[in-house]
């Protein structure tokens, strides 16, 4: 790693954001290989609520693929047993702007269930299997934004314990939101000011040689100019988008290739490391004419640190691993077949 | 817990950040107490570079308690050997505004050592021990803030591995900043913000009996009404004041007793979880009357969740635990001498 460099405060440009690099705090790639095994809180096949075989064990289901399987499905669409909102409460119209206050927890939080079989993992399912779990995702998404009163959707993967994942059965959560979250403000404010000032969208402006690990037809990954996090990778489609759930059939398929890709090097130079994944989208019920700015795109974070006193004090990150060292890393990867 | 109440989510009006309380995504207290060991990371006493008698294996002493002492130090403040940002860079005078965009890592990253034995922990040290701490890190940050270029310090605590510690040996962090870092921007703005709303300071008024879980002579302590994370206790003190490091003997002695009181009731009630604390304070090069809407105080936070991809998607928080019932958990507890 880059030993002899000086520490470095960057903005990214896409969440207006800055973040410290710390060479001085990593001395060798090894120093972030995971150490512990992300499926430590797998249940037992047996016990899994997940599996096939288990379906009555789980909150109700909204579908499955395929959509007319009455025993073989290959993803089913859940709600969550214990979901963070209700979809039960009514969304109140009025909120107070100063002093405390709350609002009923109004939104929808499903689970999708990527694999009938419990040692499967997303990253062992086929292209073409991963692009049925990502238009699992638009399907649920396109009826989610049929509701007036959901103002985004956020799409995410917890993989592994130490990633928050509280089943190992291979899933991912969907959760609909009465609100525009406060990342995904400040990221489309941040992009639209990059807008007024340049006249370009600050994704489309993303790509640097030293920063890219890969391209397919469709996509590029990057290890983004002031990544957060050692190591995190932003996939990133080629053709300016607001909305994730625009995605066509045959982007999908590409785009489940290139995940399959992204996660297998991250998986080969890091240990099999823990990780999320979140897909930044634009809000919903806005004119995409005032979302010319935004550009969907989906962030991979390997979990290889911990959150301490400083960045939850100072909501301020430190990265012990340059951009371009970690795109190298990312990009010199032949993964043994 | 309450298990029959509905989601909900509340504005923190410090901070201006929603937080979804989810109770359902909690069945009993038990569920939170800590597992892991907050100690698993240490090293053995014999390679510890924090003990007394290995002082040379440290990066330099800035000083150390008592001052004139020789070998028989009580605290020592020493430089990072792992500095996150470097006193040794220039601090640049211009930045951009837009697109990429670096600074120079300038900065002072400190630690602060509480006691030369390896076992003793800040909560076995008494009242008095820890306010001399306490003043330890009022005395640094009066020699940082001479550094024009300084415009915050960042005081913090990690306590166990999962909760950022690399050390083993009690210690905690002091880092000055040539910015004034998100957090504190926002909090800053929101209370100025409530100021001029109610013309009062938010954090004076943020007493309520159900939040409540003690008081001294001097300070109180709640879990806030939007709490971020399960069991958050804030220490305020009752007199408005902007700065932590405007606190005298008197009442750092004060504070050392009741800090001690809440790090025994959460260790009690939570099985020793590893856990943070922040000093969350004023900017600094600002005329204080410019700063008269702003109140510092302490936020403790005991490490029982895992952040995933949802708060790392959204920037907002699920806290399983509603913080009226936290408070009457922290309230009701009697620790054994």
């Amino acid at each position: 790693m880059s030993t002899n460099r000086s520490p470095e405060i960057r903005k990214d440009a896409v969440h207006n954001r800055w973040v410290i690099f710390s060479p001085a705090r990593a001395r060798r790639p090894s120093d972030f290989k995971a150490k512990s095994d992300p499926n430590s809180n797998s249940k037992s096949q047996t016990e899994c609520p997940f599996c096939a075989g288990h379906e009555h064990e789980c909150a109700p289901e909204i579908f499955r693929v395929p959509l007319d399987s009455t025993s073989e499905w290959k993803i089913r669409v859940i709600q969550n047993l214990y979901p963070a909102l209700s979809r039960e409460l009514e969304y109140p119209n009025s909120e107070s702007n100063s002093g405390p206050a709350s609002v009923a927890g109004f939104g929808f939080h499903d689970v999708v269930i990527e694999s009938p079989a419990h040692p499967v993992h997303l990253n062992d399912l086929s292209p073409v299997q991963i692009a049925e779990v990502l238009l699992a995702y638009r399907k649920r998404i396109d009826q989610l934004r049929a509701f007036d009163s959901i103002k985004y959707v956020q799409v995410f993967k917890n993989h592994g314990a130490s990633a928050g994942a509280s089943m190992n059965h291979s899933h991912s959560q969907i959760m609909a939101l009465p609100v525009v979250p406060p990342t995904a403000s400040s990221r489309i404010q941040s992009m639209q000011e990059f807008f007024k000032q340049t006249g370009k969208c600050a994704l489309c402006q993303v790509k640097q040689d030293d920063l890219l690990i890969d391209e397919s037809s469709h996509f590029f990954s990057i290890v983004p100019y002031a990544a957060t996090f050692p190591f995190e990778i932003w996939i990133i489609p080629r053709d300016h988008s607001c909305h994730f759930h625009e995605i066509n059939d045959d982007k999908a398929i590409d785009l489940g290739g290139f995940l399959k890709l992204m996660l297998a090097n991250m998986s080969f130079q890091l240990n099999n490391p823990p990780y999320n994944f979140m897909i930044h989208t634009a809000p919903l019920q806005v004119d995409s004419k005032d979302l010319q700015f935004t550009h969907w795109f989906l962030q991979l974070v390997p979990q290889l640190t911990v959150m301490g006193g400083f960045e939850l004090g100072t909501g301020c990150y430190i990265n012990p691993v340059f951009p371009e060292d970690a795109a190298k890393v990312l990009r010199d990867v032949r993964v043994p077949n």
